[in-house]
C-alpha cells in the first residue's frame, strides 16, 4: 500500500477524500488511503473505477438510496468512472432454497425493466449517461464448473464464518445452505471482472466488499479495491431506516413537492445536520456553520432551508417556493391548504369508518388510534370520541397535512 | 422403507444379502434392508443399479482394489446392473487450491487412457462388457451456475461439518476451502443422474454416499440409494492398508505368479480368513470350515490353499502350480530358485553398493538396514558386516525371494 511506499499525500487530495467520504467508513486505510488512491489516479491520469452493485428488484427509489448516488456523483465530478452492476445473475436465481417467498426469481425481461426504471430515477442524481452499466449475468452465467470451483477454492469456510450473519446462524444452529456462500463469492468476482478500485455499499456489505479485495488479490490484481461503507439513512421519524415498508417516514424521490417538503419538515431536529451531510452538496464549511447555528437559532428555520434545498433539487426552485408557502400557510399558520380535495358525503357516517374510507387510516384500529392521539380535527375542532358521526359540511383534517372538504 | 411397509423378506434374499455384504457395512438398514431391495428388484423384475465411482488417476490395480470389484461381480451374477462412473470432472479439475502437488489436473486424454487401463485390469474380475460406463464430466461440466446453486442449496454448512475430516480440520483451525464442499456434492449428484440404488465405496466414503441419499431425495427419488461400505484390505504385513506406497506389502493384480504366490504366503496367519473372505468366492460354509481348521491345523497349509486360489484366479492353474512348486523349493526347502538372473561382477564391490546397484535396496540406508536385519545371504551365509566386499562368484540372496547369481 501507498503508506509503505512513503507517498506524500497532497492536502488537496486529503480534502477531496474527506468531503467524499463524509458520513462513511473507508476500509482498509481510511481517509489517507482514499486520498492516496485519488492522488495516484490523478498523477497517472487513470480514472478510478467506482463499483456499485444493484439488486434490480425494487424500482422505487427514496432519499435513502440517494446517499450512495451522491457519492457516485462526487466521484464523477472528479473525473472517475462509475460502474453500475445490475445483479442479473442473482436476481434471476432468486432464492434457490425455495424457503423464502420474499425474493422471487425474476425473468430477464423483468430485470431489464426494473434496471431501466432504476436508471431513470438515478439520472435525477448522477450522470447516468457516462456511467458504465453492466449485468453480471453476462459473466456469471457463462462460468463453468471449473471456473466456479476455482473461485470457491480461494476462500475458506472459516473465512466465510467471520461474516456476522453466518456466524450468528451457525452458532444458533440455524441452517446455512452451501449456496449462500456463493452470493458473496459472486459479488467479489464481479470486482475482478470490472476491475474495481472502490466498491460502495451499506455497512452490511463490509464482509462482501472486503472479500472482493481478497478475491481480486487471488486473481492477481496488485492494488485491490477499497470499501466505502455508507450509513443507512434514518426515516423521517429519526428511528428506523428509511424504507418503503414505512411509507409515512419514507420520502420517494418522485414524491410531489408539497409532500416532500412537508415530510422533510417533520424530521426531528437532531437529524437536520445529518440530512444536510448525506442528502445535499453543502460544503464542509457550510455544514460546520449549520451545526453552529443549530445551537443558537430556531432549528425550524434551518430545517426549512434543508427542505427547500432538497425539494428544489428533485423538482425546481419554483416548486420548492410553492411547497414552502403551502407549508407556512397550512402548518405554521394553521390554515387549510389551497387545493383540498372534496368528498361528497351521501349519508351521515361514523368518523372511524370515514377515516378508513378516505384512506386517512389503513384500518379501523389505526383510525381509532389517530382519534385517541388527537390527530383528527373537523372544522379545526379536535375529535376525541370514536363514536362521532359526521353529517355536515366542513374541512376534515388528519395530522398536519391531510385534508378533505366534506361536501 | 420396506420395514414400515411390512414386507416379509424371504430367506433366499437374506442369504444373498449376507453373502454379498460380508465384510462390509450396509447403511442405513443393514442386511435386512439390502435383502428387501434384492427381493423387490426380483419381484418387480427391475435390476438394481449399483454405482461405483472411480478416480482415474491410478491405473495400477492391486488386490486391495479387487475387494469392491468382487462385490460388483456378485451383484452382476444376480442380474443387477453395474454403473462405473469415471470421475472425469474431478480428475480434470485436479486440486484447484494449488496447495497440493499430489493431485495434478489431468487432461481428457489422460483420463480416457487411465480409465481404459483401469477397465482392462477390472475385466480380470468382473464382466466389464455388461457394465454401464459413464464419465461424470458429461453432466457436471454442463452444469450452469443456476444448476450448481440449486445443488448447493440442498445441503447446509452444519451438515457438511458432520463429515469427520471437515469437522476435525475446522476444530483445529485448519483451512477448508469452499470448493472442497463441491466434491461430495458432485459425487452425490452423480447418484441422481445415474439413478443409483446402491453405492459402493470405502469406509471413508460414508458421508459422501449418505449425502447421495439426501440429494437423491431432494431431487425427488422415492427409494434412495444404500451405502455399502467396504473395509480397507491390509497389506501383506497385516498392519497398514495395501497401497502402492508400500510396494513390498502390495500385490498388484498383474504381479507375476511366483511373486504373487510368495507375497501371499508372507501374510500373518490372522489375515488368512479375512483374505479368503474378501479376495475369493469361497462360500460361507467353506469360510466357516476354514476358520475351524485354522484352530487345529498348521495355518501354512491353509495359507497355501489361499495363495494357490488367488494366483490361479489372476493367472491360471498351471501358473499357480508352478508358483507353488517354486515356493516349496525356495522357501520351504531353502533352495535356490530355478531361474536366477546372473550378474557379472567386473571388480570387487562393497556389499552396500552392490545391493543398491542390483535394486535389492532403494538406498544405501535401506541396504544397511537389510544387512542389520540379517536379510542378506551370500552362498547361504548371512552377511552381517556392512563393509563386506564381494569379489567371488556365488548366489546373493535378499529376503526370501530375491536372488542373483554373481558371475
Amino acid at each position: 500500500m501507498s503508506t509503505s511506499e512513503k507517498i506524500v499525500v497532497k492536502p488537496e487530495f486529503i480534502k477531496q477524500a474527506e468531503f467524499i467520504a463524509r458520513g462513511t467508513e473507508v476500509l482498509p486505510d481510511g481517509i489517507i488511503g482514499l486520498a492516496t488512491k485519488l492522488q495516484e489516479s490523478k498523477e497517472n491520469n487513470k480514472p478510478l473505477r467506482i463499483k456499485l452493485g444493484m439488486d434490480p428488484t425494487r424500482p422505487d427509489l427514496h432519499l435513502g438510496h440517494t446517499v450512495v448516488m451522491r457519492k457516485l456523483k462526487e466521484f464523477q465530478k472528479l473525473g472517475h468512472k462509475i460502474i453500475l452492476i445490475v445483479g442479473g445473475a442473482t436476481a434471476m436465481i432468486g432464492d434457490p432454497s425455495g424457503k423464502s417467498e420474499t425474493r422471487p426469481s425474476l425473468t430477464k425481461e423483468q430485470v431489464d425493466f426494473n434496471a431501466k426504471t432504476y436508471f431513470d430515477q438515478m439520472s435525477k442524481v448522477l450522470d447516468i449517461q457516462s456511467a458504465e452499466i453492466v449485468n453480471n449475468a453476462d459473466w456469471l452465467h457463462k462460468m463453468q464448473l471449473n471456473d466456479l470451483l476455482k473461485l470457491a477454492s480461494k476462500v475458506t469456510v472459516a473465512q466465510m464464518m467471520t461474516r456476522e450473519d453466518f456466524k450468528k446462524r451457525y452458532d444458533e444452529a440455524k441452517p446455512i445452505s452451501i449456496h449462500e456462500f456463493f452470493y458473496p463469492l459472486m459479488q467479489a468476482y464481479d470486482s475482478v471482472v470490472v476491475d474495481a478500485d472502490i466498491e460502495l455499499g451499506g455497512t452490511d456489505q463490509r464482509f462482501n466488499i472486503l472479500l472482493g479485495r481478497d478475491i481480486q488479490a487471488a486473481y492477481g490484481k496488485e492494488s485491490c479495491q477499497f470499501a466505502m461503507l455508507l450509513p443507512l439513512l434514518e426515516g423521517t421519524d429519526g428511528v428506523v431506516k428509511m424504507s418503503k415498508s414505512y411509507p409515512e417516514h419514507c420520502i420517494s424521490i418522485t414524491e410531489d413537492p408539497i409532500n416532500m417538503y412537508g415530510k422533510l419538515m417533520s424530521i426531528p431536529d437532531n437529524l437536520i445536520s445529518r440530512y444536510f451531510m448525506l442528502l445535499t452538496d453543502i460544503s464542509t464549511e457550510e455544514l460546520n456553520n449549520i451545526e453552529a447555528r443549530l445551537k443558537t437559532e430556531n432549528p425550524r428555520d434551518i430545517k426549512m432551508k434543508l427542505a427547500f434545498e432538497i425539494t428544489k433539487e428533485y423538482h425546481n426552485e419554483q416548486a420548492a417556493i410553492m411547497a414552502q408557502n403551502e407549508f407556512v400557510n397550512v402548518v405554521q399558520h394553521k390554515g387549510v391548504p389551497s387545493d383540498v380535495p372534496e368528498y361528497k358525503l351521501d349519508t351521515p357516517k361514523n368518523i372511524v369508518e370515514l377515516l378508513v374510507e378516505l384512506k386517512f387510516a389503513t384500518s379501523k384500529g389505526e383510525a381509532k388510534r389517530l382519534i385517541q392521539q388527537s390527530a383528527i380535527k373537523f372544522e379545526n375542532e379536535k375529535i376525541t370520541d370514536i363514536n362521532t358521526i359526521i353529517s355536515t359540511q366542513g374541512v376534515l383534517q388528519a395530522g398536519k397535512r391531510k385534508f378533505v372538504k366534506i361536501i
